[in-house]
């Protein structure tokens, strides 16, 4: 298929990535929760066969020793663009372990951020994601926007973290910074079921398009 | 606050809900993983303090109990309304848990739906989130485009399942049906470490929009 390899290698060549890197490099580390980006990996793992001479599952295993490069070294701009894509998020996915059953959940909600790029939640005790909170501070949220084209070429991040209810003295520094990112939410916000969680960063999982993924720890995202 | 009250009586009407069934009707349930609307359940639950003369705890309670009505019960109309999105939905948010760590994971995923409305993933081996389904087959995925104004006010489900590798028989279909949704995925669909995941739907929960809640099962949206 010499077009598909040419593509791929277009690709490759498009992120800055050669095929001597792809083989060469070995200090990028996937970390438990990061998510490769599947069209560069393929591009990767096309160069990567051609340099393995793929044949079989042994093959696949050098391929995936070898595409673990893809993970680039993080930078403080990468920082920087996590911590601004996390302050302007108007919403995200918030992913949890629903309480009774332990089945993955998902759900829609609407987000705000400290300055220093923390998460902070506003949430009612009504839904479910709020027990499931109390029950087990884990949960991730899935933060950035889906643009036209292709769903799977625009920047996104999952953020693992873990969530603590904001005491109560915080509560009207959380309702002015709500309202400043949700002015919609004066309807809601005063009611007494609604509370703030502060959603303590433990990594992030960035991927900024093709072959642009990296590793964030929480320490880097918001040092001290 | 009398702007407060008449606003949200004005958009419980438009919701077509009457204080007078949101306080009379417990023909609702809601299920576990059901996210209300939490705009409208305000809304509600403040007609319901105006009736339930809210007062501390008790009050609150009261509120609990009744605002369950806010669930409306399922039409066909409303069932085909989520097949609907299923089947043109292109991207959605895949929630895990996490393989080793256990920590609830959320990440973009590429989909296409089987005719019945069966959701269809195809991921990559090098994916954290295969490796994650491989170890525990119950998933969640969010599936609803956010368009403009208000995140919390755009249609979404949370539809709950359990993941199935796809017999190898079924490849060519897959393949077919995939690239049909995602022309692009030709760069990648043929390698060896793709492979596709059929969702077993066990129930949905729907928030068409302010005052708009149901919750599906999966024997409703597939039945047989």
């Amino acid at each position: 298929m010499p077009f598909f390899r040419s593509s791929a290698a277009r690709r490759c060549r498009r992120a800055g990535i050669s095929s001597e890197k792809i083989s060469k490099s070995s200090s990028g580390m996937i970390k438990p929760g990061q998510v490769g980006n599947a069209a560069c990996l393929a591009s990767n793992r096309q160069l990567v066969y051609q340099h393995a001479g793929f044949s079989g599952s042994r093959g696949i295993k050098a391929v995936n020793e070898e595409t673990k490069s893809v993970l680039r070294p993080t930078t403080g701009e990468i920082v920087e663009q996590v911590r601004a894509m996390i302050l302007t998020a108007r919403h995200a996915t918030l992913g949890v372990i629903e309480k009774d059953t332990g089945h993955p959940a998902v759900s829609r909600v609407a987000m705000a951020a400290l300055e220093d790029g923390t998460p902070v939640l506003l949430t009612s005790a009504l839904a479910a994601h709020t027990s499931a909170l109390g029950a087990d501070a884990r949960c991730s949220l899935l933060i950035g926007e889906v643009g036209k084209g292709d769903p799977m070429a625009h920047a996104r991040m999952s953020v693992f973290c873990h969530a603590q209810r904001m005491p109560q003295e915080e509560r009207a520094a959380m309702r002015a910074l709500f309202l400043a990112h949700h002015p919609k939410a004066i309807n809601y916000i005063d009611l007494p079921d609604f509370g703030y969680w502060k959603l303590q960063v433990d990594r992030v999982s960035f991927n900024a398009g093709f072959g642009k993924a990296y590793a964030i720890s929480g320490a880097e995202l918001i040092p001290g």
